[in-house]
């Protein structure tokens, strides 16, 4: 069998475990999350690598080199998904990583190890801190975090479901490191790309400059007062739908603003609700929940937006006799990629004769914290059709390849010259 | 005990028959509402009133007069209510029109009968048909309304719900009246006002000009596309939450410019919701569902709402890339109330000493019915404390009394002059 084959079969073999129709569903610390890094454990043992399953559940899959301290190639990403999501958004990295490690054990034996990566939780969606598992890797959450933070859908506590999966969260309160980031000499992610860019551009791949940092607000609400649909004379409602919406329409046209001054950002409020145990089409809505995700790669723009966001939320909330409850707020700083790394894929992918642009990375990955360790990182993106984090993501095969293909180039000239 | 204190405890054992924290739920056509008409049937027997049931459910308690076969003074209400609603939505008007025949019966037979009419499924939320039991007792229901509509928490139809609970939907099916409307010489409703107006007033009970029309889509969407929140860029988006909001801030404005030229309106998104089992923070919301009720005394204004709605939409839609799907649309006509008994009423009130003002009804009524029949009618509206379709709603006791008198007075003086 061929990498390539070996990494369609797993593709197939991943979907199956993971089906929850519509798309796939592999949450952070959940059985198929152990289920699909068993999977990999297992093909690793029949290429021949070795591999290592750290306190926290990240496993890490290594060709040995000839010298076992020296600094590391590494590549990696995650095996999570969101709800009802799709089946390569994570899992493309970790098997082009695991092809990459097929086809150079192929060949002799490195002069450092080459090591996969296969980093837990990634998808927010779970666990509301970002980079969860590569965070965790390098002793870099918050100490309280196995404790705090609960999944969204179980509510039960990060360490409750990491002791379930086998795994122990006393290194996180403890801020130690499963692993020594001055160990790694660079670090390359493969993914696929969330947006429509090389689709539009018709390119199989895309070389990261730099992923958008973001402000998080997932538990925001605006209360008003539920009362009669007909019998409110409107100077004396407190409607908690047309104050969000004047909300939202705000904060779109800064968004407009600030583009049309060439700033980037995008923003979403993904979740917008009336109460369903208390809403009718015949009241005046008394609550909104909602969430907000603004990202950008200019730090400048998340505090100018993060202070007219809560300037904003302030004038409606007076002048319309509601509370605006912003609730607590994550933030990611960007996170630009390694210029030399970004040189190298771009001569791999002239290589081996893939097309490729140079395009920013919307989406947070765990490259970012990588990055922010000071390690030498890169991403490709591979081209991806209908977007990401939905069930009709779609990657094609040969994409996949050529992004393996750069990938494997990029760890060859890397080995040859160190 | 005297009629007040029946009263006072007829609302205890509601309140206790009904209770589902927050508020009281007495769903239309369903066990509770059957055991509340239950009640009311026992506490007539033992006043010594005359009771019958039709077809449909509808109770009639009559203190008969010396003519049986004069035209019938009547009053009426409802006793369902919202889901965790108020206790006096609907069922102080019953209680009302039981105080006045309990009053009148201790006094020489009247002339005609005296009529309290116990109204089923006023609730338009329970079953999307205005004045649902008021129209089936004239006949005036869509023939197939028994088997198209479906209560919304069930899903069973219309038929279903009256079966079960003992009635015959057949009558309905045949367009076939259960009270001829032309025996009716007037009929009054006393409601809670569901509105401040009252309690800004500072006046115990007010009496109503008119009844708003309303236009009402209880089924709306907005459908664009479930994309990644981070690596999609503007100009690709199809956001169903921003394209919403751009439409309530829409509406919201041309209300206020009706409102600036004297217009009377209010309008209401009272449902409004990304879809639970797709949206999350990291994606861009690709579905919205959502319920209008917009509501005016002028039928004019009426349709140019309509009118705005569907082109205001469309262009969204159209700038958006998003399909806006208004849905089936119900309305209902205003329902000017009668001058004549407009001012009787004013009369009693004032024969009562209770201070009283002139002022619409936002919510529709059932009264609403009779109205267009061509029955002389006339609506009591007793102050309110913390507006209505919630558990907070609240009447004081002496209001209730003060609107209980008038009625009565009101009877009287129609009895005596008849």
């Amino acid at each position: 069998m061929s990498a390539i084959e070996r990494a369609c079969r797993l593709f197939t073999e991943l979907a199956e475990i993971s089906a929850d129709p519509p798309g796939v569903t592999r949450a952070s610390f959940g059985p198929v999350e152990n289920t699909a890094h068993e999977m990999i454990r297992r093909e690793s043992e029949t290429i021949g690598l070795e591999h290592r399953t750290d306190a926290i559940g990240n496993l890490y899959v290594t060709l040995p080199g000839l010298d076992r301290n020296a600094p590391v190639l590494m590549t990696g990403s995650h095996l999570d998904s969101v709800p009802h999501g799709g089946n390569y958004d994570g899992a493309a990295g970790v098997l082009a990583g695991l092809y990459m490690l097929e086809e150079l054990s192929a060949g002799p034996t490195p002069p450092c190890d080459v090591t996969l990566m296969v980093i837990r939780a990634e998808e927010m969606i779970w666990f509301p801190e970002h980079y969860l598992g590569s965070r965790a890797a390098f002793g870099l959450l918050p100490n309280d975090t196995p404790d705090r933070v609960r999944r969204s859908d179980t509510g039960q506590t990060l360490g409750e479901h990491m002791t379930i999966s086998g795994f122990d969260p006393q290194p996180i309160r403890d801020g130690q490191a499963q692993f020594d980031a001055k160990r790694i000499r660079a670090f390359v992610e493969v993914h696929i790309e969330q947006g429509p860019v090389l689709v539009e551009a018709d390119l199989p791949i895309g070389i990261v400059t730099g992923i958008r940092g973001n402000i998080r607000h997932r538990f925001a609400s605006i209360t008003g007062e539920t009362t009669h649909a007909g019998g409110v004379p409107r100077a004396s409602r407190r409607d908690a739908v047309m104050a969000g919406s004047e909300l939202v329409s705000s904060l779109e046209q800064w968004w407009h603003q600030i583009e049309a001054n060439g700033g980037d950002m995008v923003l979403t409020l993904g979740e917008f609700s009336t109460n369903p145990e208390r809403h009718g089409i015949t009241k005046v809505p008394g609550h909104v929940g909602f969430t907000l995700d603004m990202r950008s790669q200019n730090p400048a723009i998340l505090d100018r937006f993060d202070a007219y966001l809560k300037a904003r939320s302030a004038e409606i909330a007076a002048k319309r006799d509601v509370a605006i409850d912003l609730g607590p707020a994550t933030r990611a700083a960007p996170a630009p990629m390694d210029d030399t790394v970004q040189s190298d894929l771009v001569a791999a992918a002239q290589h081996c004769n893939v097309g490729t642009m140079s395009l920013p990375s919307g989406g947070g990955h765990d490259s970012a914290t990588f990055a922010g360790l000071g390690v030498p990182s890169g991403m490709l993106f591979i081209r991806n059709e209908n977007g990401s984090h939905n069930p009709e993501e779609h990657m094609s095969l040969d994409d996949f390849h050529c992004a393996a293909r750069v990938l494997t180039k990029w760890a060859r000239c890397m080995l040859s010259s160190a």
